[in-house]
């Protein structure tokens, strides 16, 4: 399961240049973050004019826009999807998944507030907070973690540590020579997967549980039996 | 199996008036119609300063915009994908994938050409060729079916028969009293998937093969073995 977390806060709290900050920095480290933006209001992405923009105003319940190095899509839907249910969109393997909103999902939550320092923390005593972020320490203090919006490098190590860490121990191992080469988890599912699928289409057989790989010496070896 | 249809044609020949045509009269039927425009060079999709634009910009691999009515995503890619690997975005189910483009692919080709009469046609005797559209009837013939640009609805009767006819069969039926409900090949699957995940949740049994809902006489049934 790749961790969802949560940035929350009222509006003009500073979310967005948390998770800017906060994406920045942990893709810095190797990691892959996905993010979610949560928008009640609806809104409008594409550009008017642009063929995919004419192809959805004339009815198409699904827009794709396909290029060698990003594929953007619009789709009617017919309810609200929690953010659990968008694990499709992790196909190329990512690490992380911060949301900005969904303050009322039971995701593990940070809450910001970075700008106006009379305003009540909004989850104050839920278990699903995790931490806050504040440029004031909250009074009466709060039984969670707190850290400077300045903090942002020591709230990504506390965020690997607490959300990542578990993920560090990886099904996949890369030696070059008796080097182990460090990857990321994400690396690491995207390595598996590009693995497993070649195997498979050479062998004919579907979804191998292990596969070495080796030039030489032992080389490389994915599956999530090892 | 969704069917892909792909509409090609040289720059300017008119593929995204022909799609939008054809997206307007096959909804306007009950289909549900996704398109895939193809562009080699790379887009820009959202508007600079928006909170999911930051997210991207500050190098987010994936970021999704969410809201009741409507998904949004945009994701890095490390390779071209095929359109017959974009199934995913399918969830709500459609009926048809038109795509603008993809002229090196496999799938069955409609080329439109509505601009300039002296245009040789890209595909002529290129099996995959299944039409063509143009307001100049092709000499010397081709040995396919030829639509002029202002019968759309003449284009989108062939195409139903030639693309969507074999789905017209569903393994879904609602009777309201007597009567049976019209439901289009997407409106069935998408009920036939609601129905059986919710029936799954309500029974801990995973994907049951058959369901039969009766509210007093009998109502509806799903099942792909009926």
């Amino acid at each position: 399961m790749i961790p969802i977390v949560s940035i929350v806060g009222r509006s003009g709290s500073g979310k967005t240049t948390l998770i800017e900050a906060l994406v920045s920095n942990l893709t810095a480290r190797g990691y892959r973050v996905a993010t979610i933006k949560h928008d009640v209001h609806g809104f409008e992405i594409d550009h008017e004019g642009k063929d995919s923009w004419r192809h959805k105003q004339a009815g198409a319940a699904v827009v794709v826009l396909s290029s060698p190095r990003r594929i953007a899509v619009v789709m009617d839907v017919e309810r609200e999807w929690d953010p659990g249910e968008m694990g499709m969109f992790w196909t190329g393997g990512v690490d992380l998944v911060l949301t900005e909103g969904y303050k009322r999902a039971c995701y593990p939550k940070i809450e910001v507030n970075l700008t106006r320092e009379s305003d009540p923390w909004l989850c104050a005593g839920e278990s699903s907070l995790e931490a806050v972020v504040s440029n004031w320490k909250p009074t009466p203090a709060l039984a969670v973690p707190f850290f400077l919006g300045s903090e942002v490098s020591r709230l990504a190590d506390w965020m690997e540590e607490r959300f990542l860490g578990s993920k560090a121990a990886s099904g996949c191992e890369v030696l070059v020579g008796d080097e182990r080469i460090a990857l990321s988890p994400g690396e690491a599912a995207a390595l598996e997967s590009a693995v497993k699928s070649w195997v498979a289409r050479l062998t004919g057989k579907k979804a191998p549980e292990i596969v070495e790989i080796r030039f030489g010496g032992r080389v490389g070896a994915c599956g999530s039996g090892r």
